[in-house]
């Protein structure tokens, strides 16, 4: 391994602790609340976890507990997309599993949840520990994106975890994993297996978040490292006066990065997908705000600017869904006639006439090759895939054919030039922010005291993080309160509720009341590279929407 | 303005000199050399700048320069494309201007070269300058790519210059703007104008660099920047452990930008031009390599790497020169009748049967959508636009096809998935490192002192870079030194000769040594984001190029 100078200053960062968890383990006691309820569909829930539901919130105390000090063995998964604090969440777990007993052991399994099944793992040492303190990335242990699902691989769990003496498992992964984790625990419960699980709110995306998990880890570093590269860009365009760039922002089912990355970079226009899904905005109306802007900046000899645009746009747009859901329906149902068709000029003239009148619409006013990248990318099942269609480049084809008309039309006598960029992998792996170093640090630590006060089917809950992290409140938040019962692949399952941008919410509002001036004059921000060093104010600052929300 | 946490913090960075400027700018006094030579075709250099050519490189010394305190007003232009620490330039002009005499008086020209000639213009009070300092951008005066090349034009200059009471200018730039720095400084003297010129060296590609020029400005800090993302992208690619991510790098003419980069974050393949060219490889055997490493990778279970592709590649593979030449002049010679062809196959059939039996065979093997680049984006002289190639997917799509054959044949069995990126103006106006803010803040301040001491036509030098600056050596080397003729729209034109990536280098040498150890076993280093506080290792580095190179 080849170590820069950063990785090595890195190793050296001692991660900071709510002020309870400094007490030694066997001094922290648990208290627990009222029994709870779940978000939304009660009884339903009651009955699919009898064991686990509605148990009550758990929050510590000074106080004896004796059997901190016990001996065990903890497993550990990463399960799901990078997010940056994967490391030290398993640093934190590791370091509270010691403190409670040197001989306990941390097993990680390799590759994400299928290395739980098929028994792939290493034990933890304090010398391969130390080699990913305050690091990014999940190479530690690997990650991966099999689902928890089936009986027979909770009972190969069981199996696994009984053959290595393990007595809970940390399951560390977004709303998905939460879920199956809640599943597990109620299951082995059900067989009186004797593990606990134990979740930790992991995702980017920024949409596993609630009344009692304020945010998930990872959100701040990545939307940190986003921001940096959208100011970067907006000096550059203030600098050369000349191109309009448009950025694509990961996040297909939230908005949440294009927001934080928006408050706190400025941009002339920042799309946000729940807004034009609660508006019923067309593809027309989402180009035609774009293009409002273009002109008025261009009336002012400004030709150039950034628009922020979320991954997961299109499928926001009423029509553009509707679309989609019928090219998919013709596409199984006519397959093998489909197939005959060569060309794409027989499939879309074959697509056109099979369409609703609505989308067949939609579909022909679409650029050519969004056409075909609609009719020809399609996944194993023949679905469109949707994460391929390059939507920054299908809203600069529509601006620019839109623009050319209004210029032979005299209404816009501006130069459109662009560029277009899409941030995603470059955000999930960066070293953790000061901020998600500790909070996953934290979460890490926080899980293992759980397990040592012998909770099952919680989620590892540390709140109060607008504040300096003495002032951080752990605990722990029964999973079978975040969820509700959803449709998924034609039946109702228990999910975590996904948080979605409210617009009522106050970082929405903050955005809204400025977003009109950002549009028209250039009020670009450029908050740099994240620094893990420096002033307070510099190295110490939670996101914009965990400040805003918790004024 | 909205001013992030870290751009208020970076106003209170001071910037280091070298130790002879921290003296009064009256005590500083001009030691100079010997006559000087330029690197080729002495004599017609000699002629075309007969008042400044062969002048002596120039050092400072302790030593009385009275001169030094009188008021004069300097402009100064930003040239070309933006590089991290311009404003840094001004703001050390400007602090060694206004040390000389309060009353002295900066002209910023505004918008590049153009400002100068329209005279627009603002000048500097200290307030605007404290708005500017240690922050990237050109935003402080913008900048523009017009060329100051005409005698119309060097006439307009010198008026402009007169009625400003000007004395001198400082030319901000790359080796184009550079040069014409010192065609300017051979008119004014001819002219007798008594208007100096000094130039600053200034490009992120890296390419502007000789025995007395350590490195151009701007390139530390966009390298730093490209290599925070790629060793993040390197720690996902690791960590998933699916994907091949290619990588392009910004930096038309020269692979500096690249090798760094690959030195900072040891990809499995980083493609450098000018071995391409040197070795006059084909598309097809650079894209043999790349297989290769897949294959080898395939082999031990490892579906996934990175892999740097500098932007100006295809412009270096001999055979793809050749064809965009041969279709350059088709398209122009036959634009009559090509208009008349409206269909892609249509044009391409006429275009096959009348390229060269060689570029026929290159041109048909290409995808088909690279095909389509090369025949419709083509500029308004009829030109192919070289730049609007996406060699990064145009290498992938080589790949997938080669290697959808080797599995056929049984000899490959991996899974080939991939990403593509393109990192440019991510890096151009990040602010810059304290390498760079020291740097061009000695840069300008040195171009001052080189005006107090009366010289025109020289570049300002700060050498010993690889040192802490307290070390550094602050000088002005004459711009004819680094001329030679080159052939340029047909004609032989003086200009500073570029520096390409030099196989026998250092730095190259350093890469190719350990390039077959990256390619096979994942050797990732993760540098992090730019840092501008804390430990001396992690925030005062220079790039591995210049540590490489004077070790």
């Amino acid at each position: 391994m080849n170590i820069s100078p950063l990785q090595e200053a890195r190793y050296k960062y001692e991660p900071k602790l709510p002020e309870i968890l400094k007490n030694a383990v066997d001094a922290i006691k648990v208290s627990l609340g009222d029994p709870t309820q779940s978000v939304a569909d009660q009884e339903e829930l009651k009955q699919l976890f009898p064991n686990t539901y509605g148990m009550p919130v758990a929050g510590f105390t000074k106080g004896e507990n004796p059997g901190a000090g016990k001996a065990i063995n903890v497993g550990v998964i990463l399960s799901g997309g990078q997010a940056p604090g994967g490391h030290n969440v398993i640093a934190g777990l590791y370091d509270g599993l010691k403190k409670g007993n040197k001989n306990s052991k941390l097993i990680g399994f390799l590759g994400g949840p299928s290395g739980l099944t098929s028994d792939e793992a290493l034990e933890f040492s304090d010398e391969y520990m130390d080699r990913y303190r305050n690091t990014g990335g999940f190479d530690i242990i690997g990650s991966g994106r099999t689902k928890l699902e089936t009986e027979e691989q909770f009972d190969t769990c069981i199996e696994v975890c009984k053959k290595r003496n393990i007595s809970a498992l940390v399951i560390i992964g977004g709303d998905d994993s939460n879920t199956n984790a809640a599943v597990l625990a109620e299951y082995f419960q059900q067989k009186k297996a004797s593990i606990q699980v134990i979740g930790v709110p992991k995702t980017i995306d920024g949409d596993l978040k609630n009344e009692h998990i304020e945010t998930s880890f990872g959100f701040d570093t990545a939307t940190k490292t986003y921001s940096e590269l959208i100011g970067n860009i907006e000096r550059d365009a203030n600098s050369a006066k000349k191109y309009w760039h448009f950025i694509k922002l990961m996040g297909r089912s939230a908005s949440h990065i294009a927001l934080e990355c928006a408050l706190q970079t400025r941009p002339n226009v920042a799309i946000i997908s729940e807004e034009v899904e609660e508006k019923k905005q067309t593809l027309d109306q989402v180009v035609g705000n774009i293009i409002d802007t273009i002109v008025t900046r261009a009336e002012k000899g400004e030709n150039f600017g950034v628009v922020l645009v979320p991954e997961g746009l299109i499928e926001f747009i009423p029509e553009m869904k509707t679309l989609i859901g019928e090219l998919n329906d013709l596409l199984a149902e006519h397959q093998a006639y489909y197939a005959t068709l060569n060309t794409f000029e027989d499939q879309s003239e074959w697509i056109n006439k099979n369409l609703s009148r609505e989308s067949s619409y939609v579909f022909s006013s679409l650029p050519n090759n969004i056409q075909r990248q609609l009719l020809m990318d399609r996944d194993p099942h023949g679905n469109v895939q949707v994460s391929r269609i390059e939507t920054e480049k299908l809203l600069i084809e529509i601006i620019e054919d839109r623009l050319r008309e209004m210029k032979t039309e005299g209404r816009y006598s501006g130069k459109f030039s662009h560029q277009h960029h899409f941030f995603g992998y470059e955000g999930r792996c960066a070293f953790p922010s000061n901020f998600d170093a500790d909070y996953c640090y934290s979460l890490g630590f926080n899980a293992f005291v759980l397990i040592a006060n012998g909770l099952t089917g919680y989620m590892s809950s540390v709140k109060n993080l607008s504040k300096p992290a003495s002032e951080w409140i752990a605990g722990g938040i029964p999973v079978t309160m975040m969820m509700n019962l959803e449709q998924r692949h034609g039946k109702k399952k228990p999910v975590i509720r996904k948080a979605l941008v409210e617009l009522d919410g106050k970082p929405f509002k903050a955005f809204a009341a400025e977003r009109e001036t950002w549009a028209v004059e250039t009020s670009f921000a450029y908050p740099g590279a994240i620094q893990y060093y420096g002033p307070d104010e510099v190295c110490n600052q939670p996101t914009m929407t965990l400040k805003i929300e918790h004024k």
